[in-house]
C-alpha cells in the first residue's frame, strides 16, 4: 500500500478495506490446483488487488479496463489472427522484453557473453523457407527505396570461441514500407523477406537482405489508445529479426538495430540492448548490395549455467 | 520481490535483472499524460513487472496470458455483446468486489451503517420498466419450480432513521432456470424479472418476485478455463439484485442472498457480505405468494463523510 505518512499528509486509509479479502480469494483455490498455478495466479491476484487499493481504482476506471480487454480480443477475433493485439499491448507495457530478460539473462564467466536476446514480436513465421548461403530474401525484388545489404558473420561458442558449423540462421524483416508480408498481401508474396540459412563448415553465414526501416505500430485500436493515454509515440526503431539455433546450443532470438536510428532510445516496445546496435557500412565492388553488415553471434552450450 | 532468505535457501536472483527497466518504461510516459493516468498506469506497470519478476514468469506462461486475453475479447466480439467475458474474469479474480468496496466503504458514526453495496454484475439493464407498487416482475408468469415471494420493506436515512419516500427500487433476477432474460430469449421476454418501483409516502416498497435460484457461470470459455486452473466451482449463491436510488442520497447497488444457500461461503465472485444474507419466511393468506422477504434498505445522504 502507498503511504503518504512521510510527506505530512494522512496515511492512505487502507484500514477501510477488509484485510482478509485478498487472502480469501487466493485461498479459494482448490487442492487440485497445480503448485505452479498456485504460485503464479496467487501472485497475480495479490498484485492486482494491491494495485487497485494503492490507486483506489474507481468503478469507471475498472470498467474502462474491462472494455479495454474486450476490445483487445475482439480485434484479434475480427482480423483472422493476423493482428495479435494482446501481444502488442504487452509489448508496449514492456512485458515481453521483461519476460525475455527473465528467461535468457546469463552472466557469463568466459569473458564472452552470449548475444543478448530480444523479443520475438508477433511476426515470426514457422514457414520461412531454407535458402542457399549467399542467397537473397528479397524474393519479390528490391522494393522502392530499398537499400540492399550483404549481411555476414560467424556463429561462435562462448565457451571455446570456436565457430559453430551448420547452425540455422533465421531472418525476417519488414519491407521498405515498414510492413511484413503478413500485413502487406498486395505488395508481398508469402515469405518475402524471410529465410533460413545454414552456416558453413567454418560457422559462417552470408546472404542479401534490406537495410531495415523504422515503422509505426498501428495507429488505431486499443494498443494505440493506450499509447496515447501515456503520451508516447508508436515508433519502433528500424530492426532486423534473427533467430539462431544449433542442436547443442541455447538458441538466440534477437533483433539488430542500425546505430543511427532516431528511435533507438525510445523504442515503443523497449527491446533495444547495447550489443544489438550495429553499424551498416558502405560496400563497394558487389553487384547486388551497396551496404554490408558484419555481425557475429555468440551462443552458450545447452546446460551452461543451468540453461535448458 | 520475493525473498527466500528467511527460509534458508538463497535469495531470489533479482540482481540478474536490469534494475532500471521498470522505471524506464514508466518514465516513457510523455508530458501530456494526465496526472491520474500517470498514477494508475505507472502503478499498473510496476505491479505487472514486479509480479513477473517475483514468479519469474516464463515465456510460455506469458504467451498463455496473451492468448487468454485475446480469447476473452474474442468471445465478446463473437457473441454480440451479451457475454461480457472480461467482466466475468475480473469478477472471479475478486476485482469487481474489491473495486466496489473501494468506492463504497463507509464507516458510519450514526449507529446505523448504510446497506452494504455489492457488485453490479453484467446483467443490469437500463431499460427495466417502472411497475406499480404491489406489482409483479414475473411478466411471463411463474416459471416451473418458481417460488413466488412477496418482498417488502422500508427505505431509510441512516442519519435520521426516517423513511425516504419516492425512492426508486430497481430489482433484477434470474429465472428458476438460473438464466436472465438476456441469456434466455426462448423462454423469457425482454424485461421479464426486472422492474423499478417507487417507494410510497412512508418509504415503503412491496412487490412480487421469485425466491432466487443459485446458478453456474458458463462452463465454457476463458473464465471457466481460469476457474478450472484454480480448482474452483463456477457457482454463484442464489441472489436478488437491487439498486436503490433517491435524489438526495448515495445510491446502493447490492445483492441479497438466502441464508440457507449452500454456496454462500464460496461464492465464485466473492460478493457476499453479512448484512446481505436474508431469511425467506413462509407466507399464509396471500393469493399470489407462498414466501415473504422483508428487507429494509439504509441510505446515506449525499456528502455524508465525503460521499459524492
Amino acid at each position: 500500500m502507498a503511504s503518504n505518512a512521510t510527506n505530512g499528509s494522512a496515511p492512505a486509509p487502507s484500514h477501510r478495506f477488509d484485510a482478509q479479502f485478498t487472502d480469501n480469494v487466493i485461498n479459494g483455490m482448490g487442492p487440485k490446483t497445480t503448485e505452479r498455478n498456485r504460485v503464479v495466479l496467487g501472485a497475480l491476484i495479490r498484485h492486482l488487488h494491491d494495485f487497485s487499493r494503492e490507486v483506489e481504482l474507481t468503478i469507471d476506471e475498472w470498467m474502462t479496463g474491462v472494455h479495454f480487454v474486450n476490445a483487445v480480443g475482439k480485434i484479434y477475433g475480427d482480423s483472422n489472427k493476423t493482428r495479435n493485439e494482446a501481444h502488442r499491448v504487452s509489448d508496449i507495457l514492456g512485458l515481453e522484453s521483461l519476460v525475455d530478460e527473465i528467461a535468457h539473462k546469463v552472466i557469463s564467466d568466459t569473458g564472452i557473453d552470449p548475444t543478448s536476446s530480444s523479443i520475438l514480436g508477433p511476426f515470426w513465421s514457422p514457414d520461412a523457407p531454407f535458402r542457399e548461403l549467399g542467397g537473397n530474401i528479397m524474393q519479390d525484388g528490391v522494393p522502392p527505396n530499398g537499400r540492399v545489404t550483404k549481411m555476414w558473420g560467424v556463429i561462435k561458442d562462448i565457451t571455446t570461441g570456436k565457430p559453430i558449423p551448420h547452425a540455422v540462421f533465421d531472418i525476417w524483416q519488414a519491407s521498405a514500407n515498414g510492413k511484413y508480408d503478413f500485413q502487406d498481401p498486395d505488395n508481398q508474396s508469402p515469405n518475402n523477406l524471410r529465410g533460413k540459412f545454414r552456416s558453413d563448415a567454418e560457422g559462417k553465414y552470408y546472404f542479401y537482405c534490406l537495410h531495415p526501416t523504422a515503422y509505426s505500430l498501428p495507429t488505431d485500436g486499443p494498443a494505440w489508445a493506450l499509447l496515447q493515454a501515456m503520451d508516447r509515440h508508436p515508433m519502433r526503431p528500424a530492426h532486423i529479426h534473427i533467430m539462431v539455433t544449433a542442436p547443442e546450443y541455447q538458441g538466440c532470438t534477437t533483433q539488430l538495430y542500425p546505430s543511427d536510428d532516431p528511435w533507438l532510445t525510445t523504442d515503443t516496445v523497449f527491446a533495444v540492448k547495447p550489443d544489438l546496435v550495429v553499424d551498416f557500412k558502405p560496400l563497394e565492388g558487389d553487384k547486388t548490395a551497396t551496404l554490408e553488415l558484419e555481425y557475429n553471434v555468440f551462443l552458450a552450450p545447452k546446460g551452461y549455467k543451468g540453461l535448458l
